[in-house]
C-alpha cells in the first residue's frame, strides 16, 4: 500500500479480524425480496438505456409530477453523478465551467467535476452546514452546484430553511442543482426534503437505503427534459443499459419490501449512531453529531499517521479527512455491528492513550 | 419516433410481428451454466472497483504474459472504450488530442471520442479493409487509434499482415491501439489474431461470445500498468465496481462453458451469414461477404427513406448506414433465426421491388 492511500485501496478489502470503519455500505444484507426472483431468471438482451420501463414506472410514483420519462436508470449514483456533470460541462462550454461544493464534501465530488473537464469551486461549511451567504456569492459564477443531504461525510442534514434559500437562488440564477439524495430514507431528525425547480436533478440510488451497493443501481430525476435527453444520448454511447437483473432486483425492492423494512433499518443505524458518536465525544474527540446518513467526521491530531497505524497496527480501517477535504479530520463509516463499532472504538483508545489528542 | 433516429430509439425495442435487423445482440441465450449460480446468490456488497479477483485471474489464463493486475472489469466493452479514452484524453492534453478511425466504424466510437474531449479522424476503409497507406500519413498525427476486426459493421476481418504493420507502426510512433475485439470468437476465415504491443489496449466482452449484453459485463486488458491504474482511478469515482453478480454469471461463463458451445454457436452464425448474403446478392444488393461478426452492409439507394419505410411500412429494424459513417449504406444485424432472416428478406423484396434498387 502506497503513502498515498486513495478509496481503491480500501473499495472491497477485509480480511481477518479488520475491523472496517471506511467503505460506505450497510452491513446487513439486502430485504430477502431481491433475491426471489432469481431462480427464475432468464433475461439476457440488451434493456433500453433508460433503464426498465417497469421500474421507472415504480419511481415516477415517488416523485411529485413526474414521468417515467423524466428518470434515467445508472450504474449507481456515481454513474449519474458523471453522466450529469458531462452533459452540463458541454452545455456550458469553455466561459462558464465552475461547479460550487460545499466542503467538506464526498470524495469523488472533486475528481468527477474534472474528469467532465469542469473546476469546483469551493463553500466551507460553518459547523457541519451550509453557510448561505459565502454559498450565495460564490454560486454566481458557476454552472452548477452539488448538494448532498443527508452529507457523507458529515452526516448534517441542511435546515429545510436554507434548501428553500438554495432552490429560491439557483432558480434566479438559472443554475443546475445536483441533490445527491442517496442517504434520503436514513435521517434520524425529521423527513427527507427534496429539492425541487426546473434546473433540479435529483440522484438517488438503491444502494443505501436496502443495502444493495454490489449491483449498481441508481437513477437521476429531473424536470428538465433536455438534459434527460442528453444523459441518455451518453449513456448510449458509454455504458449502454444498467444491468438488466440488477433492475429487475431494484424493482422488487421498490415494489415488494414494506416500509417497515427501512424503519426499521433506521432504528439500528440511530443506535449505531449513538454508541460511535458517544463512545468518540468520551474518547475527547471533537466531532459533529449525525443527523443522516451513516459516517462521523472527528477532528484528530496527524490525521494520515493515524489512519496509517490505525489499519498497519490495529488492523482498523478509516478514511483520511483529506479526501474529503477536511485535512483535520478522519472519516468514520458505521456500518458495522455494534461489538465491531465497540471493539473499534477500544482500538481508537489505545492508539490516542499512545499518541495523546 | 423523430426524423433524426437515434440507436436509443431501437435498442430494446421490440414487438409484435417486428423484424429486427438491428440491435447487434445475440438472439439465442446464453449457456445455461450462467444462470446455475443465481438460487443461491446472497452477496450485495461493493466488489473491487478492477473487478472480481477470481474473473481476473481466469482472464489473465487466456491473455499471453498478462497478470489478473493488467485488467480492469467494466459495464461492457463501452464503458471500457470510454474510460480508456477518458486516460487518453487526460494524457495527451490539448496539443495531441487525435484519434484514428477506421470508416465505416460502430457507431459510438466518434461519440466516445468527442464525449472524452478528443476529435476523430478518419481513414477510409477499401472493401472493407484498412487501407495502410492512407492509415500511416494519418496515424501521425494522432495519439490513439481505435480497431475494430472483425468489424461492426462491415462484417470484415483485418489480414495478420495488415495487423502486424498497425503493431510495429503504432509501437514505433508511441500511438495507443484500442482493439475493439468483442466479436474474437465470430470469426468464420480464421483464428483470431491478438493485437498486442506496450500500448495496446484490448477490449473485450461477455456479451457477444456468451449472448449476456443485457448483463453488462466487459473488461479492457493492457501491458500499460500506468493506463490501467489510470482507469482505475477514474471508474472509482464514475461508476464504481461493474455489477458485482453479473462478474459472477461471467465468472461461470469463462470456466464451466465447454468450447463446443461457442464452436457450435459459430456454425449457427455462419448458416445464417450465408443466407442473408445470398439472400441480398440475389435481390441485386451489393455487399461484403461477412468474415466474421454478424452484421452485412450493403449498398442501398435512398438510405434513410428505405430504413423508414421498411421499419413503418414492412415492421423491419435496419440501422442507417450514416450512423457508421456509411451514408450510402444500411446495416443489417443477422442476429435472428433463419425463419426471421428469410421473412426479412421477403420484406426487403416487396421494398425494392417497389423502389427498384
Amino acid at each position: 500500500m502506497s503513502e498515498n492511500l486513495s478509496p481503491a485501496d480500501f473499495i472491497g478489502v477485509c480480511g481477518d479480524g479488520i475491523i472496517s470503519f471506511g467503505s460506505g455500505q450497510p452491513d446487513l444484507p439486502p430485504p430477502k425480496e431481491v433475491y426471489k426472483i432469481l431462480p427464475n431468471y432468464s433475461d439476457f438482451k440488451y434493456g433500453l438505456i433508460q433503464g426498465n420501463a417497469n421500474l421507472r414506472e415504480v419511481l415516477a410514483k415517488q416523485y411529485p409530477s413526474s414521468t417515467p420519462d423524466s428518470f434515467v436508470v445508472t450504474n449507481g449514483a456515481s454513474e449519474a453523478l458523471d453522466l450529469t456533470l458531462r452533459v452540463i460541462s458541454a452545455k456550458a462550454g469553455k466561459g462558464k465551467n465552475k461547479v460550487l461544493l460545499p466542503k467538506p464534501y464526498y470524495y469523488s465530488y472533486p475528481h468527477m467535476i474534472k474528469f467532465a473537464g469542469m473546476e469546483p469551486v469551493f463553500t466551507e461549511l460553518i459547523d457541519g452546514r451550509i453557510d448561505f451567504d459565502d454559498f450565495k456569492e460564490k454560486i454566481k459564477e458557476c454552472s452548477a452546484v452539488i448538494i448532498n443531504s443527508p452529507s457523507n461525510p458529515t452526516g448534517r442534514v441542511e435546515s429545510i430553511k436554507t434548501l428553500k434559500q438554495i432552490e429560491k437562488i439557483t432558480e434566479e440564477l438559472g443554475v443546475y442543482v445536483l441533490s445527491d439524495e442517496v442517504y434520503k430514507d436514513l435521517i434520524y431528525t425529521r423527513e427527507n426534503y427534496l429539492i425541487k425547480g426546473p434546473r433540479v436533478v435529483t440522484i438517488n440510488s438503491f444502494s443505501k437505503t436496502y443495502a444493495m451497493c454490489g449491483f449498481r443501481v441508481g437513477y437521476l430525476w429531473s424536470r428538465d427534459q433536455e438534459l434527460v435527453d442528453e444523459v441518455i444520448k451518453i449513456k448510449t454511447h458509454t455504458s449502454m443499459n444498467t444491468n438488466i437483473l440488477g433492475q429487475e432486483m431494484a424493482y422488487e425492492a421498490a415494489t415488494k419490501v414494506p416500509r417497515s423494512f427501512i424503519d426499521n433499518q433506521l432504528k439500528i443505524w440511530e443506535a449505531r449512531r449513538d454508541m460511535i458518536y458517544e463512545g468518540l465525544v468520551n474518547l475527547g474527540l471533537d466531532l459533529w453529531k449525525p443527523e443522516g446518513a451513516f459516517y462521523v467526521l472527528p477532528k484528530i491530531k496527524n490525521p494520515k499517521d493515524f489512519v496509517m497505524e490505525m489499519f498497519k497496527k490495529h488492523k482498523v480501517i478509516t478514511y483520511p479527512g483529506e479526501w474529503f477535504g477536511a485535512p483535520d479530520r478522519v472519516r468514520f463509516s458505521y456500518a458495522l455491528d455494534i461489538e465491531n463499532i465497540e471493539e473499534g472504538l477500544r482500538r481508537v483508545k489505545k492508539y490516542l492513550d499512545e499518541h495523546g489528542n
